[in-house]
């Protein structure tokens, strides 16, 4: 087995090729869910799946499946990720996952590997929310989290639903269709680390372990108005005076707590934003995410502690949501980092900041992901960048644990 | 003299009416620039004055001149204000300085006071630039400080130009009745203090000795985006996190200064302002305002002291504008503090904040303001409200300060 590895030539070719479709000609692509680039991109999809030998079905989400059959009548085996983006996201988020499922199904098939499960290989419909909101639509819809009758109502911009969108597409399919624990044995999601860790680190290979819990939570400071010539300083009630001293109690604070935790104030409206006129009222933004629930706990008695006066201004605080900490499946983890160890890969244990299909997959059956470096560890956006070798060692990664799973 | 007073049933009705001018219905109006709101208001104001005796002429920019006849061939003695409000502006700010100047040179009328020189009550137009930008255009016209042609070009949110709302109003007059320093002597402007000082000091008259000087600055911050979820803390370049930094550095340096200074950083922009992103580009106003030159120059001192980084982030910044003091006329300002004196009138010395048409008009002609309380410092909005007795107090202030100009 030392021997197999996936094709660099080929593993180039699919990454040029899936970049012309949403190409906006600065080097990054827009490929909205259901778009005309998307159906372009799973057109490529269904024609190179079709070629190799593959059955090709779809969900009434319009989630595509394309099964290599195994040799034994058993559950599938299942990898892959979305084909959508951002506005003017980049060529790997998403379609990498997908490519290098292909790519590891395409060595399975031209190398004439046996296999004894059925190998499918899987495109999520709308994991961006870009389009229609929210995220990770499909499998949220899949695994009970989110209304499919509400998802299908969703819009676009231009007032085209989901539904609507779904039924144009030809990707419509039966439910009876979905991925589901009797009939598939594991899920393999691979995806650029959208962070600066593993470049930072040297690492080839990010062994995922789960996706961190966060809370998300909004901060508001109501002080009152006033002509900026007019009103002695000391009468002031300024509420983004108030707002940045919040800021600066929040970091002083978190930066106490773990320093795996991360935060982020990433949002701030001021209210009237006028630069005559002293600020009433001001939001801002606290995502704040960690694996561990303690450390989520902690960050939220720092919140809860903070002064309910600023400057003069009435402090409050809500928690717009919140997600507990997702651990993947132990085995496949394992599994991932001895095959990154056999190849010779650097590699580390590490969590997702970001939330995946295959998070809300995690439910229903085996999970885990792959992690390859995302340079600058730039994300959503042109720029995106992950080297072709990185690329390759994570098909290979993915390729001899989907063959190890088969072995189970 | 000391027992001539203005009329308060009579002031009470001029600001009933004027308030029908453009009613909102929610206790205030919106009385653009030349709009039909603003010309019922000019409309009124011809019919009053012209009942009254007086001439009526407009220049070139559409300001307006009642002028009473005196007894001798003298300079006139001009006071007034606007009567255009910004969008659900107030019954007070701009209007209470015509309505005074109409109580003024009424009660002269109907009390036959015998006066030397011709006595004129005035309307600027587009004082608030609400409609038309820039604040103050008609001032900085006839003073120099704006080119016409580019004034006459200045066009509303619907593209109708300054110049196109100017022909079509009817109150387009000659340039040769500008106001100017060989014809005029002295020109008044009453105006509520927009600001909380007198009310706080339960004063009834702010005796005004300029204008104070200010500079409007802009700071940048500029930093890295990057994933909520994935950037490590500590490789973060936060430009929130720097602004509000900055924030309390100016707080903290600026408090130093003489406590007559005022000082807003009034809107803030941040980008790409998303909860998921650190925000890699935010950028805010400190606007400063003091009557001593020295205190502004301290003030950029702080500016220029300001750290170049800041949370890793680059910081920069720019002057916007700015403005010198204007001292007004000391023998004008003397004679209002007498006045109120001589009718028992509580009163304190003041610089406005604020700009006004008055400033502009300093450049040519003796010049000075009397400012009345805002109650709860409210102003350019539908809540602004000047007690009508207080109103009585200022027109009694400058009708004695017109009748004592007149001796001269």
């Amino acid at each position: 087995m030392k021997n197999i590895n996936c094709d660099k030539d080929r593993m180039k070719d699919k990454i040029v090729t899936f970049s012309k479709f949403g190409d906006t000609g600065r080097g990054g692509i827009t490929r909205l869910a259901l778009s005309e680039a998307d159906l372009k991109a799973r057109s490529e999809f269904t024609k190179r799946m079709k070629a190799l030998g593959a059955e090709i079905i779809t969900d009434d989400m319009g989630n595509m499946y394309a099964t290599f059959k195994g040799a034994e009548d058993l559950p599938h085996i299942a990898m892959g990720s979305h084909c959508d983006s951002v506005v003017q996201g980049g060529n790997y988020d998403g379609i990498l996952g997908v490519m290098t499922a292909m790519e590891a199904a395409e060595t399975i098939v031209t190398e004439n590997i046996p296999h004894r499960h059925p190998i499918t290989v899987m495109i999520w419909t709308n994991e961006e929310g870009a389009r229609f909101d929210p995220a990770m639509m499909s499998s949220g819809v899949i695994t009970g989290k989110f209304d499919k009758e509400k998802m299908l109502a969703s819009k676009d911009v231009e007032g085209v639903t989901f539904g609507e969108a779904l039924d144009a597409s030809g990707y419509k399919g039966d439910e009876s269709n979905r991925i589901n624990p009797k009939d598939y044995m594991a899920l393999l999601e691979l995806h650029i680390e959208q962070g600066p860790v593993l470049e930072s680190k040297k690492m080839d290979i990010g062994v995922v372990e789960g996706v961190v819990g966060m809370v998300n939570y909004e901060f508001e400071f109501i002080g009152q108005a006033g002509h900026a010539g007019t009103v002695p300083q000391k009468m002031r009630k300024d509420a983004l005076l108030a707002a940045s001293e919040a800021i600066q109690y929040l970091h002083r604070e978190l930066d106490k707590l773990d320093d795996k935790l991360v935060y982020t104030t990433g949002r701030i409206n001021c209210s009237p934003n006028v630069h005559t006129i002293i600020p009433d009222d001001v939001k801002f933004t606290l995502d704040a995410r960690h694996q561990d629930p303690k450390v989520i706990q902690q960050v939220v008695e720092i919140i809860r502690n903070i002064p309910s006066e600023l400057a003069k201004c009435k402090v409050s605080y809500r928690e717009l949501w919140s997600r507990k900490t997702i651990s993947f499946n132990k085995e496949l983890v394992d599994l991932v980092e001895k095959n990154a160890n056999e190849y010779g890969y650097s590699n580390m244990r590490m969590y997702s900041g970001p939330g995946h299909d295959a998070q809300f997959a995690a439910d229903m059956l085996p999970v885990t992901m792959i992690f390859v470096p995302s340079i600058g560890g730039n994300s959503h956006c042109e720029i995106e960048k992950t080297p072709v070798d990185n690329c390759l060692k994570g098909a290979n990664v993915l390729l001899r644990t989907i063959l190890d799973i088969d072995k189970k």
